[in-house]
């Protein structure tokens, strides 16, 4: 037998108790005659004590073993005698009468713990050495967690996991799927789903009525915005519900979540229009741990014969809570941050409303004191605040205004990782026009229903057809995303011929799900999670490689195995296929 | 609102509630100045009831309804006059008193029933139709359940999931590997896993202790044998174990998924070796829902100068209990059964031990009644038993002895779908030897550990070195298997040297995972379960093809899709191939 024990439970309550323990070489000391060693686990630590006068064979032997030599060992539990009372076990170690080594380890290339001097290629290249580290596995341990709470959740209420197919078929847009030669079928290929959004349909044709599945996805695009070529997703579908519906069963989900996870209680989430979110806070996508809400401007600034507010198509600000005493320097940091390309404002307007009861701005010249005291009523101003003004084209300004923002939010702590403020974001516009291809597009996707009141101006006014669609939003990040699904034939063709496809191409490109509508659809809709944001964001990490055990680079290459390779010849010319590389 | 409850739940209970449906019109009947519908969902069936006296408009637009319509109503639970009892709501109708039709329905190919008139093809080419017959939605139904309740005890069993990734690497060896051309990296592959074996390994090294993971994996090759590109496997593994602790945890699922899905309790899971299965059984796989084991005989029957029994390397037989009376025309079908070219025997000796106590041969020439009363001795037979032998190579015999077994156990009734008797098979061999290329070839994988006691062996009878390796067995079927690993460098070596591998081939195939050994691995070992088939013996199907959503057919093809298709020259382009059909 291995162990009685793992390296997390003993206590003090099992003082005078024979146990085997085996684990890694955490660390070790030398003190005197003693020899202290940390056993490691995925449970905990144990500390092993040996001692010289004791048995002097096994105390040298003991003294030998290395760093991460994987070792079972025999011994009894005593008190130790200085405690170490942040971890559980440690008021106790174990006074060894038996070693044994079970593997020796060469030396890591970096240590194994929470506070490594491994740089990041290093540890990918080294994975299975920093999923040792504790602060890593647990990230895992979360992820585990996640998946099983939620799959826990839909089980109870009545939703069926279903897995679909991952060999699946290459659409004419599938412009970024993986695809797979087929052996049996040369010359043919599968492709690797986006998404399993056309399979999760055909299940509600065929009456599953309520489906989930954590599900594999892929996508083979540009990495750069923290995007993995493989990806998982809570996909969800329910059938005979309105949006209503879907809203409550998965704000349910998020709730239990967070309960059961982290043992928070979460109010109501609140909901929010595309519209206002645009307008108060710049983003599909606010992030509500902070108010510091936008406020419009041009009522009150134009006609002052300050051009850059006489031309602006938006004048737009917030107003940051004490911060009238930022220095000069501060305040230009804060114009330098907004003109930076990415943000690309052209400047940046500031009012302080001092302590004193005095308001002083950067365009002085323009506004007398009594004008500026409407801009401080305007966003409810108290003394000490400094109010952050843009102006210029509406969309980039309202852009930019939420990059500062959350600059600000940042900079008073505001944006805190352990604070969780979750917001539905609903009433997506049904369609986006692409410049590119002078078409209107689908937002969502094509099934996605447009709200009844808005259908009459698909023909008047295509950009104001608002659609049954809402994301689910994490601390200004989405998480989630749905909609209500068209099931009805003839509003399906409209929507079609609104994008521009002849009912060829439709059927060419949905042909089979087309086909199954014909066959009585029931009406429903859905919502699909990023799995992998989700256990970030509950992680409190920055970057979604961190919750997944395996990932891949920038480049999409997993550097600890060296994938993707070349592959043989003959591998090829089985497949019928050649590269021209 | 689209209900107020489902097709399943109402009962007498609710008399006289107004209560909203929706659902699919499952039939329809007429019957004087009454229409009956059936409304069905996942949940169940109700009875909805026009009445041409209360409302003619609204009974004749009842009338109207199409098989497979979907429809909502409105309406008044009310006793029927006829009830069925066979389900829950048989004793309730529903008096409609609105209706509205969600979507209408075309004719649908086949009828959505469990005994249904659609062939195989067409029921696969609409597999959306096909899962909306109870009997079909059930099976993944239990699907669900099945993965459900392993993760609960896994997951209770400090298991964690851990998602290995889809995108691998293609190893040399890797000849049914499905590959998957990268954009980013042109010229490279990734591969789909055949399995997660290399990955649940490092996480043992990762310090993980206990992983799982129910997950798809793929085999590029012939599918004749019920055998699916993309399949499921429960895949798992342990460190600091030894077999014992494996057969023990995974007995435990075993006895869990009986329990808490079919209610069954199942005694301790009995264990046999490979070398006693072989003997008894023929098969490494044994069904033993029934007994009838192998009984050879050939101490008693040589030397009688029967020239096929006395030239045979092996004479074996089994008792079929009851079957004395068996007809000529009987016996006959069974030489002729033992005759087909996949069984191979060249004949079949009998032996009927008569209810009068005379006992016939037919071989009577070479055997007097004394000495066929030994065989009946050696059998344990009973008057009226049918004695049943073989005769032949040792291996060959005793394969198509087990062929006759299962045959006789399905005449007899005694391979019951609702009886389930699981077995584990221990003590495979280490290696096999491999005509083709004459080398020795391990049975499971080269990682596998051979048993300590055999490891002398290896240098002078390889064949007879047994492995740490188990199977699960049930009735027939091998569903799951596993072994205890080599964590010894030196060992692995050895391994490896036997195996003809020099260093650099080895290194070159199981490179990172040798390399990640020699960083402290602990003892570790595991199993996989094949999931679908699991799933389908829970079903009493005969296919894995039954438990899954959409499944491929014979050709790997979707026919649903039309999957596997041709993609755009400029996909091929973008990625860097060709196809040189």
């Amino acid at each position: 037998m291995h162990r009685t024990h793992t390296c997390g439970e003993l206590t003090i309550k099992d003082l005078g108790v024979e146990v085997t323990l085996s684990g890694w070489v955490a660390k070790s000391r030398d003190l005197g005659g003693m020899t202290f060693i940390d056993l490691r686990d995925r449970y905990g630590i144990t500390q092993l004590v040996f001692n010289m006068d004791d048995n002097e064979q096994l105390c040298a032997e003991g003294r030998k073993l290395g760093r991460e030599f994987v070792i079972k060992i025999t011994g009894k539990v005593i008190e130790r005698s200085s405690k170490n009372l942040k971890i559980p076990t440690g008021e106790i170690e174990i006074k060894v009468s038996k070693l044994e080594i079970l593997n020796a380890a060469k030396t890591v290339p970096f240590l194994i713990e929470d506070e490594t001097d491994g740089g990041d290629d290093l540890r990918m290249k080294y994975r299975y050495l920093d999923l040792r580290r504790a602060i890593v596995r647990k990230n895992m341990e979360l992820r585990h967690k996640m998946a099983h709470e939620t799959r826990n959740y839909l089980s109870n209420h009545k939703f069926i996991e279903v897995e679909t197919p991952v060999l699946i078929k290459s659409t004419p847009e599938g412009a970024r799927d993986f695809v797979v030669p087929s052996r049996m079928n040369p010359g043919e290929f599968y492709a690797l789903p986006q998404s399993p959004q056309t399979f999760k349909q055909l299940l509600m044709v065929s009456g599953f009525d309520r489906y989930f599945q954590i599900v594999k996805c892929f996508r083979d695009e540009d990495l750069r915005a923290d995007r993995q070529p493989e990806f998982t997703q809570i996909d969800c579908e329910m059938s005979f519900v309105e949006q209503e519906d879907i809203l409550n069963m998965f704000e349910g989900l998020f709730k239990h979540l967070f309960k059961s996870i982290k043992g928070i209680d979460i109010a109501e989430v609140p909901r929010m229009t595309y519209a206002d979110a645009m307008k108060y806070y710049g983003s599909d996508k606010p992030d509500i741990r902070f108010d510091m809400k936008f406020v419009e401007l041009n009522d009150i600034v134009k006609g002052k014969d300050f051009k850059v507010f006489d031309d602006a198509e938006l004048v737009v600000g917030i107003c940051a809570k004490g911060c009238a005493p930022y220095t000069r320097k501060q305040v230009d940091e804060l114009t330098d941050f907004v003109k930076k390309p990415q943000i690309g404002a052209t400047g940046l307007v500031y009012c302080r409303y001092n302590e004193d009861g005095t308001i002083k701005s950067s365009v002085d010249k323009f506004y007398l004191e009594e004008e500026l005291q409407k801009w401080v009523n305007a966003f409810g101003a108290e003394k000490g605040d400094l109010i952050l003004i843009l102006a210029g084209k509406t969309d980039k300004t309202r852009k930019a205004l939420n990059e500062l923002r959350l600059e600000m939010g940042n900079r008073l702590g505001f944006r805190n990782k352990d604070t969780f403020a979750p917001l539905w974001v609903l009433d997506f516009p049904l369609l986006e026009f692409d410049e590119e291809s002078g078409r209107w597009h689908a937002m969502h996707h094509p099934f996605t229903s447009p709200k009844p009141e808005d259908i009459a101006l698909l023909e008047t006014d295509p950009g104001a057809v608002r659609a049954n669609a809402y994301d689910m939003v994490l601390n200004g990040t989405e998480i989630g995303g749905g909609s209500i699904r068209i099931h009805n034939k003839e509003l399906q063709s409209l929507m079609f011929k609104h994008l521009g496809f002849s009912t060829e191409e439709a059927h060419k490109q949905f042909g089979f799900l087309m086909d199954a509508f014909e066959f009585g659809a029931p009406p429903h809709g859905g919502i699909a999670f990023g799995f992998d944001r989700l256990c970030s964001l509950f992680a409190g990490l920055d970057t979604i490689r961190d919750v997944i055990a395996f990932p891949k680079n920038n480049s999409g290459r997993d550097v600890m195995i060296d994938s993707p390779s070349t592959i043989a010849l003959e591998q090829l010319d089985e497949l019928k296929i050649k590269t021209t590389v």
